[in-house]
Parts: C-alpha cells; sequence; structure tokens
C-alpha cells in the first residue's frame, strides 16, 4: 500500500492522509514555488510547453511561406487577409468569458474539497463513545470501521478513475480485507433489485452501518445515551458528503460553457498565429517574423489560465495535478487503524506535572 | 417507474437517485467532454446550431443583395449605413452586464442545488430511532415513509411540470399509493379554506408529520427521549428546503434584467449581421462577404454564455438540460423502500474479524 | 385579509404565504417570463418607458433645431460642442461602477430574504413539544401563536409601510385581536422608560415569549426537558432575524455609492442625449437625427441595470415589485391556525398499509 | 446617557440599540435617499465637496495661466506636456484596483457586521435557564449581566475611540458601575502578569463568567441540566465575537493595498487637472477651459467610491458614517435591564382566549 | 518567552496572542495607515522601493544609450523596435489575470484566517465541565492543557518556519515542557510506523486528548453527561482546523496560476521599461526621458497587487507581513495558564449589588 510517487499532489491532503516525505519537504517546495518562478514541477512551463513548441514551429513556418514563397503581390495579399483576421484577436470576449469560468470552476473546487467526507469523525467518535467493558467491544469495532472505509472506497470508486483501477471488482475489495463473502452478495443482490446500481452501493453500506449503531444503542453500550444521535449524525455526514463528491463529479459546470470557453481560446490562438503581420521595417520584420511574444504571450496566459479552470473542474483523474485519492485512502487505512489501537487503552494521570512550561 | 431516459441530466442527481447506466458511462461522459469539445450531448453546438444557419443564410444573403442588386452608389449607401449601425456594436455594454447576468443565475442555482431537501435524512433518523419492539413499529414505519414522500411530491409538483404532468391530480397521486382516501378529503377540504391553495398543501402534510413523531413520543417508541427534537428538526429542514424551492422557482432574477441582457444580446446579433461591411480588396471582400467569423464568433458565444444563464434560471422543466426531478423522485422511492427494510434487521457481530486490512 | 392584487411580488414568498392563484399560474407566468421577452409586468419595458418618450422627444427637438434653426457656422460650432461632450461618455466609468453597485446591492438582498424570520418553526416546536394533557394547553397554545405573530408585526411594522398603514397605532394592532389591553399598555409604558422607542417594542414581546417558556418549563409541561432549550433558540433566532431586516432596512448600502452611481448614469443618459452627432451623408444624418439607437440603447440598458439594484435596495415598499408583506403576514396567520388546530390531534396508525407503491 | 446625535450612523445598529427618534423618521429618511438624488447628510457631495472646490480652482487658475500668461510657443510646449500627461490617465489601472479594493473592503465589512457580539443572548439564556427559587438569584443575575457588559465593554474600548474616551480607565469603569473594586485590582495585577495587556483584559472577565456559570451548575440553580453547556457556548460566542472584531480593527486589508489604491486615485486627480487641454475652437476653448466636467466626473466618481472603501475599512472612528458604538452600548445597557426585570416574573394564562384573529 | 519584536503582523492575531503595548498603539497605528498614506511599515513603498531604484536607473540608461549613443538611424531603428514591443504592454491581459488571482488568493487568506484552530475552546469547555471534586482534577487539567498545546505546536511546526527554527525537533519540545520521555518515544514510535510521518504526530496527540476524555466520563468526573459529547466535538474541531491549516499551506492557489500571473507582470515590466518612447518636442523628450512616470506607474501598482496576493497566499514565513506565529503561540500558553488558574475557583455572589448603573 506504499504509494509510488510521494511527491505532492495539486490541490488538499485530506485529514489522515498527509503524507509528503517530511516536513522539510514540504516547506522547500512550498517556497521554491515562491522564489523560484520557474520550478518545472506542476507548472505553467510544463502546461504549455507542447503547445509553444508546436506554435512557434507553425508561426516561422507562416513567416518563411511569406517571405521566400510569396511575390510582393501575394504578399499584399496575404496581408489584407491576416489584418482581416487579426480584427476577430480584438473582438473577442476572451477575458472575461475565461475569467468567468475560471472563477465559477475554482469556487466549484473550493467548496467541495472544504466538503469532501472523511472517514477520522465517524471512527474517533464511535471509538470514543463505545463503553470498553462491552462483550464484543473489540470485534464491534473492528466491523464499524471495515463498514465505514468501504463506504468510503465504494463513493470514491465511482468517481475516481486510479481507484477503480485498484479495485476493479467488488471481489478484488473483498481480497483486500474490506468486503466478507456474504456482505458481497448482499452488495451484488442489491444492484440487480430496481433502482440497484453502482452508484447506490454506498447507500446499502450505510444502512449497515445504521443499523449496527441501532443495535449498539439497544444493547445499552454507548457510554452517554446521546452518544447514539452524534454517531448516527456523523454517518449521516459521511453520506452527504459522498453524494455532494458524485454530484459534482458528474456535473459542476455546465459542459456548453467548458466548450465555449475552450473554443474561443483556440480559435484566439489560431487567428493570433495566423494573422501575425510581417512588418516592413527590416529590423521589426525580423522581430515580428521570428520572435511572436507580442502575438504569443497573452495566447498562452489564456491557456494556462483556462487549464487552470480544467484542472478544477475534473480533480479525480490520474494526471499530476489532481488529488491522489490512492494516497488518501492509504491514509484514512492508517488512520482507522490508529483509531482501533485506542479502544480500551487506560491513561494513567501523573499525580504532579512539573513540566517547565506549567512553572513558568 | 423506469425512467426512459437515463442519460446524464445537466446539473445535479440528488442523494437517492444516481441513476446512470453503471461507472464507466460516467466516467466516460465526464471523460469525453474534456477531450473531445466537439461532443454534440448538452453541447455549445446543439445550443446555438440553428440559429448559426439562420445568421448565416441572412448573412450571405445580405452580401448577394449587396454585391449585385445594388449598384455603387447605393453601396455607398449601404456602407455609411453599415458604419453607422457598427458603433452600436462597440458601444453596446453587453460583456459586463451578460456577465454579472450569468454569475447571479448560477450562484442562485449552485445555492439552491445545495439546499434541495431530500427525504433520506428524516427517513433514515425515524428508522434508527424507533424502538424494535414497538406494537406497530413496520405500520408507523410505512406510515411515515409514504408522509414523508408526499410531502416532497406535494412540494415539487408545484414548481416542477413533468411531475405535474405525471401527478396531475390529487386522485392520481393517491392511485399511485402515497395518498389515502381520507387524507385526499382532507387536503381537499384544506385548498377550500381561506389561504388554502395548492401551495400549502404539504404544510398540511408537515402537520400530519408533527403529529405522528408527537404521538411516536408519548407511547415511550423513541429508544432515546431526545431522539424526538432530532426527529422534529429533520421535518423542519424538509419544509425550509422546500420552501427554498419554491421561492427559487417562483422568482430568482428580476425579469427586468433577464429582459435587459437578452435584449442586448439580439441586438447585438441583428446588429452584427447587418452592419457586416464587404471590404474592397478582392480577397478580403471573400472573406468578409461569405465567412463571417469576425461577426458570428464573438455573438455565438455570448448567446451560449446567455443560455447557460437562462438555463440555470429555470432548472425544473422538462428540457435536457433541466434537472430530471422525476428520476430524482424514483430514486427517493427506492431509497425509502431501502431504509424501510432496514427496520427492525438484527446484525450479528462476528466474534473474530481476521480481514487481511486489519491485519497489515 | 384577502390580498387583492394576487399577483406575483418581485422577490419572494415566505414561508406560509405563498398565494398564487393556483399551481398553473406559476407556471405560466414563469414560463412566460422566459419564452416571450416581451412580457409587460415587471418588465425592463415598463421600468424605461417613461423615460424613453422623454429621451426621444428631446433627442429629435435636438435634431430639429440643429437642422432648421441652425445657419452651418452655428451646425460647426454646435458639432464642436457635441464632440467635446461626447469624451464624457467613453471617459466616464459607468459600467464597473454599476456592476460593483448592482452586485453588492443583490447580494444583500438575496442574503437578506434568506434570513427572513417566520413564525412557522417557534410556533410548531411550542405544539410539538407542549404536553397533551396539560391543563391549560390551548389557552397556552393561543397565548404562545399570538405573542409570536405580534412580535413578528412588531418587527416589520418598522421597516414596511404598507404594514404599518394596516395597523397605524398599537390600537389598531389590539383591535385586530393581536394584543389585549394591559399589553397594550405595557408597550406603551415602555416607550416611555428610557431607551424605550418604537424599535425595541417587539423586544418587549420577545420578553413575555421567554417568561411564558419558562413558566411552561417549570409547570412540567415539556414533554422532553430539553424542549425548552430548543424552544428558547427559536425565540431567539426570530429576534435575531428581525434585526437583521431592522438593520438592512436602515441601512445596507452607503448612500454616497449609491447617489454616485445614480449620478453617473443620469449624466450618460442626459451627454449621450446632447452629444449625438448629426452625420453629413444624407442617409445616415437621417438615421443619426430620427433613430437614436446607437446612443439610447447602452444608456437604456445601464438604466435598467440600475434600476434592479435599486429596487433590491429598498424591497419592503408598496411597488409593484416590492415583497408584499401583507400577504406574507396572511399566510403567517393563516399558518399559525393550521398548526393550532393540531395541538391535541390524534392519530390512529392503520394495522397494515398495503399502498401500491409499497408493495412494488 | 442620552446620545447627543441621534442621527443614523452609516452601518448599522445593533440589537438592544436601534434608537432612531420614532418609525417615521427611519422611513423618511430612507426613502429621502433615493427619491431624492441630492440629499446632503452622508452623500456623495458632502464627501467630495472640498475636493471639488480646490479641484475648480487649480483647473480654472490653469487655464488662465495657459490663455493670458503664455505665448503661442510656450502655448505649444504646454499643449505637448499636457498630452504626454494624459497618456497617464488612460493606461491607470484606476478602475480594477478600485472596484478589487471596494469589494474586498465592502465584504469585510459586512462579514464583521454579521458577526458582531451581542449581550442579549448570554443575559437572555441566563435569565431563562435559572431556577427562580435559588437563594440568591437576582443577585446572581445582576452580577451576570455586569460581567457580559463589562466583558463588551472592555472588548470594544479596545477598536472603540469614543469609547475610551468616554471611559479612559479602569476607575472611570468602576465609577460608572461596572467594575467593582476589587475586580479592578484583579483587573489590573492581570496586566502586570506576563502576556496580560489591555488586550487580554475581557479575557480575566471572560473566565468570570465560565466560574460564576460553573457555581450555577454546581448548585444546581439550572432548570434543566444541559442549559450549563448552552450557556457555556453563548459565553463563548461572546469571546469569539469580540475577538473578531479586534482582529478586524486590527488589521483587514493589507496596507499595500489600501496605499497603492489611494496613491493611484490621487495620481489620476492630479493628472488630470493638470493634463487637460484647451481646444483651439473658440467654444469649446471656453468649455474645456472653465467647466471640466469630463476630467473632473471620473475623478469625483472614483475618489467617492475610494471613500467608501475607505469608511468601511476603519467603522468604529467617530466620524458622521462610522458605527455609533456608544449609541450601541447604551442599548445593550437598556436591553440588559429589561432582561434583568424579566427574572422572576409569573405570567398568567388567560383561561379563554377571544381575540379576534383566533376566530376567524 | 517574551517576544522580541512587540509590533503588529499583517494579518490577524489570534485569540490569545493579541500582544500589542497597549491600546493607544494599535488605535495610533490604525488611524494612521489612513491619515499618512506615506507610511512606511508594511507599506507600499516598502513593497516597491528596490524594483524602483532598479526600473528608474534602467530607463535612464536606456535613454543615455539613446540619446548619446545612436545616431538618428539606429535611433529609428530603435524607435521601429520599441514601438514593436510597446504593442504587447496593450495586448497582454495583465489587469483581470492580476485580479482574478489577488481576489481568490485573499478569499482563501480569509477563509483560513477565520478557521485558524484555537486552544482555549478545548480548555476552557474541560476546565468549566470536569467536576471540581474529583480526586486528581488539578493533574488532569495539567495534562489535558499540556496535550492540547502539543497538537497546535506539532500542527502548526509542520507550516511554520519560524516555529520549526525554535522548536527543531521532539527533544527541544520537551526540553519546553510540552512533552515527557514516554510520550517522546510513543510520538517517534510512530513515526517509524507505516503512514506515520511528521504530518501524522498532531494525530497521535488527538489520540491521547480523546482517551483522556473518555476516561474523564467513566470516571464520572463531567459535570454533566453530556459534557463528553461537547468536549469530544471540541477536539475534533481542533482536529480539523489544524488539517485546513496544512492543506492550505501544502497547496491554495495552483502553482501554474501563481507563475503565469507572476510572469505576465514581470513581461509587462521589462516592455514597460525598454518599449518607452523619446518623444521629438524637446520639452516631452526630456520628460519622456527622464520621468518615466506614465510606464512606471501602472507596473508598479500592479507590481504591489501582485505581491499582496502572494503575501496572502504564503502566510506563515518569517517577513514582516507575515502572520506571527511564536507571538500566537505565546499567546495560547498563557490563555492556558489562565484558564488552567480557575479550575476550582470559587465565585461570591454579592448579597446585593448597588451598582450605578444597575439603578439607573
Amino acid at each position: 500500500m506504499k504509494n509510488k510517487h510521494p511527491k505532492l499532489n495539486f490541490g488538499i491532503e485530506l485529514d489522515e492522509s498527509i503524507q509528503v516525505d517530511g516536513v522539510s519537504a514540504t516547506a522547500t517546495k512550498f517556497g521554491e514555488s515562491f522564489r523560484g518562478i520557474f520550478r518545472w514541477q506542476q507548472s505553467f512551463f510544463k502546461l504549455v510547453w507542447k503547445q509553444a513548441i508546436i506554435y512557434y514551429i507553425v508561426y516561422v513556418s507562416i513567416t518563411l511561406f511569406y517571405s521566400f514563397a510569396l511575390d510582393s503581390g501575394n504578399q499584399a495579399n496575404f496581408d489584407a487577409i491576416t489584418s482581416y483576421l487579426a480584427r476577430y484577436t480584438s473582438s473577442l470576449p476572451v477575458v472575461l468569458l475565461l475569467g468567468f469560468f475560471t472563477s465559477t470552476a475554482l469556487n466549484r473546487w473550493f467548496s467541495i474539497m472544504a466538503s469532501m467526507p472523511g472517514t477520522n469523525r465517524p471512527i474517533a467518535l464511535y471509538v470514543a463513545s463505545l463503553k470498553e467493558d462491552a462483550a464484543d467491544g473489540c470485534a464491534r469495532v473492528d466491523l464499524y470501521i471495515r463498514y465505514v472505509l468501504l463506504m468510503w472506497l465504494l463513493t470514491f470508486r465511482i468517481v475516481c478513475k486510479p481507484l477503480r483501477k485498484r479495485y476493479p471488482s467488488l471481489l478484488s475489495i473483498q481480497a483486500a480485507g474490506f468486503l466478507r463473502d456474504h456482505e458481497r452478495l448482499l452488495l451484488e443482490k442489491h444492484k440487480q433489485q430496481p433502482g440497484g446500481r453502482s452508484k447506490t452501493l454506498p447507500l446499502v453500506v450505510y444502512d449497515w452501518l445504521n443499523i449496527l449503531l441501532r443495535d449498539t444503542c439497544q444493547k445499552g453500550y454507548f457510554t452517554v445515551a446521546n452518544d447514539f444521535g452524534r454517531n448516527i449524525d456523523a454517518i449521516q455526514a459521511l453520506k452527504k458528503g459522498g453524494g455532494n463528491v458524485i454530484r459534482f463529479a458528474s456535473k459542476n459546470v455546465p459542459v456548453a460553457l467548458i466548450q465555449a470557453v475552450t473554443l474561443a481560446i483556440y480559435c484566439y490562438g489560431i487567428v493570433s498565429v495566423f494573422s501575425h503581420q510581417i512588418e516592413k521595417h527590416y529590423l521589426t520584420s525580423v522581430l515580428s517574423g521570428y520572435f511572436p511574444l507580442p502575438y504569443a504571450l497573452p495566447f498562452f496566459f489564456y491557456y494556462a489560465w483556462l487549464k487552470v479552470g480544467r484542472i478544477a473542474i475534473d480533480p479525480f483523474g490520474s494526471d499530476e495535478d489532481d488529488i491522489d485519492i490512492l494516497n488518501i485512502f492509504d491514509g484514512h487505512i492508517n488512520g482507522a487503524m490508529r483509531l482501533r489501537n485506542c479502544y480500551g487503552v487506560k491513561i494513567t494521570i501523573p499525580s504532579t506535572d512539573s513540566s517547565t512550561f506549567l512553572l513558568s
């Protein structure tokens, strides 16, 4: 279960899953991205270098064609066409459409990240509120932990391709120990019922968790009676968070808007490369012919901006910039193990605490 | 109750109702919309193709009329008029007005989606908190489920035309099993009272739910006393969510603003098609006469942007992009059945749990 | 208490008060506003038609004066002045100032609408949590309902002129049955005390509600002990919501900003009408002289946009677009009556429920 | 404790403190600001009139100097310089920087206003949850009220100059009755301890409130056991709200941003006054020389916009537009007295309630 | 533990840590920043003065080179190149990209500041809810306080370099008294386990806190049973807040966006300095050659704006404008000591309270 690529992922690492190679790594990396703006990982340059090369080749080809293949009459015709096209660049509402799209996408992204469900709260709450002298306490905790992790896994399998690749079927989930044989059969039976689909499998596990909690309550295993309701709430929140993630992944920003803005940027790029005008002055003719900065820079800034928006729309893929759900899931497993080991642990209160800071 | 068109709807699928044909479908579809920007479903192109054809026909007609029907004097007059009109294009505050309108509409849409009420929480809570040895426990659960679904149905019938078409009257709701005879009479009686309208029917069912909860509490059927309050809250949230949906559907963005922005875009389109100037240069005269891209593209990007805003304003219709409420309601029914079957179910805690992952 | 004008108001209808003439009306109206952009009610056209006529008359007068009263020398002078003024139009930061103002105003409007207090929650909670065998249960419920409605009424009287017109004094409120004689005297006494004003009257009723709740708690009339706290919270929320409404109505967007943006739009309009230049070409001279679209359209789009913002700032008036508080209050009364009739009602659980949908 | 200037303050009036001279005053004032855009109080005109006069004097002086002191050669030089400077006006990114700044400032302002702590909730909760037969009930309520008001006062003294002026020292607070002698000594002792400062004084009072609540709980004076937690929460909220206010006042928008935007606007103004070009046409030379509207209007709209942002950043001062904290504090005192008088008050439930509206 | 630099930090001071040199200092400082826009601390000028000097030197060097080293032919060439480059300045989408970036960064900053975890609530809650006659009450409180502070410290060590410098290792934390020997060994053991890293250390302390709370509950030391759940929640909130801070510090705004906007601004600056055109008129040639305001001002306003955004992205460093975490931590320690001393303190209710304000 070791993650092969322990580098930082775009975005965030959830609760249990913060797994960078030590503290300094993060800090350096973090500082790096500000001190040197020429960092490569997840960078602007990495996003655009392929497009930049193609852009440059096309640009120079047009210049060469213009300079050496066209006579002066055809050059005049060419100039007429390019200046006609150039009008497009200025009339296109690229910036505001782009800003609207990217800010919508990032807002959605931030809000989904803020509401991504975690397994820590329900597990910690259950472990804390279960009486320690319960007959089958440990088995109960194990079962609860397994169900919570299973529910999380089934939810994120729906939206996250890498997770689907690791756990391609219910059998593989069973093999990984999250599912028992009779439970798998129940899940498969559910899928054959009306309205039963892969997307409703987490809800079946949610039912199991509710039943388990009710059983715990009825047997009087909760330390405080109200803990029953608190545990039910934690499971509800897990379900709701999962539903939000699925909704977000299915649709967040209208397809037509994404297409419109992508098309607009591509049109802008194509026009900007074709409409470049070869200046008559011998110095600027070289500049304008072989150094397309005034044409290319706006396009590539737009392009990178667009990319940021599109990455924010589809954060559960396997790109470098996407959220590393596999990593996060491993973190959830580790956290669950840690919390499980807390059940029944006693603490001794030192009779006197003579810490330095308490005496200061 | 099978949904005939299981394709993804614009927007979101609520809790229980996520009903796409399996997992991979979503993923592919989701990837598709980003890899190929030429997808057709819910696309930019589908939104604008009719307008684009009309636009092109008008555009070319004007060019033909100009080139073949007008002599050079009239052509000069025509040029004068078009250049006068063309001023309009640049002076019109289209972009910012449009951005303001669309972002307001999408914000409203996101917030209404986030607060759309579901039936899962109240039902799950009731099932979990009802004592299992209650004499009429099952009948009580059935009644509660039926009332919750009925309240949801009556609420969304107000705003959603397809749902009104499926359940055109209280009798048809009774025929579908959500209403009993004496209950229908009570609802009809309520409509004749002062202040009683179709819009207040869900409130009557809300009263029934409150009475049912109080009855359950007084008979001591709740496992924990505080569950009474928690169930009351869940019903309150359902009522509040329904009220928000109705308010949102009745009015969300001022009509005058919608009209202003729609008129501005249409004016922009009409002017852009009429004001096109035939260039004198023989090459660009062909381009400007028959390839209206510099005129048409901005308009169609604006138009698609406007459409996105207007779809966000009216999400409960029967368009392809609207929220499929019928589908969602079927999901709520299936979810309710699932939760109902959890009532009274016992769970056995395995004495030892030797899952792989617990030993890792 | 029948509302004479049952048309939809700009904005929202709160909880109990949704009172449109049936369901289809809303839907049609709603659809209308999108299908036909030429609807009149609350429309763009209704907002601007008077200004448009004045604008046109002034515009044509100037043209006529220019064409027939000025000789060519004076015409040149006139042209010089108008072209000097025309600079103003382009230099004025109208769009962004306007967008800033309107989006601030609408955001405030949405947030106040979301936090407008309702009477349903406190009343429903009290009715649900009061023991049914309480000696004076019904009288207690009646008193509670009356106080809640009175507190809502006194709060909204502060901000809403139509409500003040219907209930001009405490005596008229007493005549309507919301106040008893000794209570009115207490309120009037409070107004004479230091810090006592019309604005603090709802707080006195809030005190009464607190006292009533404490009395109910001490007599042991709440079914569950914790219900006391929940009822206190509901009253607190009502008070807080009322405070928010008063604060919003007193001040929401700085006066200086409203003045600046209004002045800017008016200046823009005046300059646009005076700075219109009569083209020399005989065709465009007619167009520019008598068809002021390129000058007028931007102004009227701005003007409508401004109006939307100003309506959002003052939503409690008696304009067509304002929130119909009278209507909402009637809805609250009806809802209170409905909830009151729930107190003590018994429900019978059918022994078997053989609804169609439960068997599916 | 009567407020000398009972006019409306910019911003909001908090809970208890709404103190306008009666209802109609507000309404009129409110309406006024919309009907007449020429109102003076807190107006655009009041914000800019001084600057406008200076602007006009400088502007006309330059014109006079240009017309009468310079010969035609120097006039040409002058024209060259002004046209060079005029470029600045168009290249400066004034509008967007300004919009960004003002919207950030107003958002912060709205959010701080929404989270400003009030004394009503903790006091009302304590009064409502304290048993009426507690031996020292009244003294306990008095002490609690005094501590809550003291904590509020000590918090707002940190940020609000007028409050510091009214209560310049702990002795003056003691003189006003909010502090007793031994308490003042404790506070002064705290200030000498490490980490003890004026800013931590409210935290000491917060500790007293916690101790008082624990004492009330241990003596069994709360009607319902859970009320202890609810009261603790109310005090926590008061502390948190106070912390937010202090944080907001210390720093909210980065100083560099405020300076940048202020400098940009001032530069814009200076350039606009110096770069005005005297037109050659005899009519427009008068216009451009003595009627600087096209130059001045944009500047003054920017300037008013800037002012709105800066007022929003520093709302606790003593300007006309600032929040009248003195007034609000008086309101809190009055409200506390009102709530105190509720303790122990009995209510009689009328045996029958025959109000008109209940029979309708 | 005295903070050497007690000056105000950019941003906010959290709960316990407000440590300015008295009240008036803040007020003056606060006022200062508005009255004088020429303040130096954290100012616009301090942000840009180095860049401004370099900019001016380069600018003047180019002018001197142009004026004295180039003949008129080369000057013409130079003019051609600069006018070609100057196009870049106008075509670059600097403003909107910058506005988008900065507003995203500031929004994130405000939201992280609002959710920064504090130690006050968990400690105050524990102290308030612990029975005073608990056998080992004081030791228990001491232990709890130590764990809460330790968890806070371990969390912020991950993101904050100055804190890592003060406490470079677990041993140094132990030396400071926050950690005991056997606890340090447990933490070190955890780091060797799979999934154990520096980032998961706070979670181990979180487990200890949970165990301690359960122990307190089982021994019946909570005054009210429900306090157990409330304390668990407070610890959960601390953990969640810490997770948010770590997530925020690891990644908040995509690197590519930061690079794009930084590059765009730098390009803008370089082009603006190189593309400056020497006017031909002898007066303006001096102005344009040696007074680069029209070129430099927009750049420096952009630059300061950019800086504000970048400071907001990395708030935990050791710059003058960053949040002073060391200071805040000292405040938390002081606050913890203060709360600890509240445990077991008795309060005497004065039999009569004759405060002035109560008699008013």
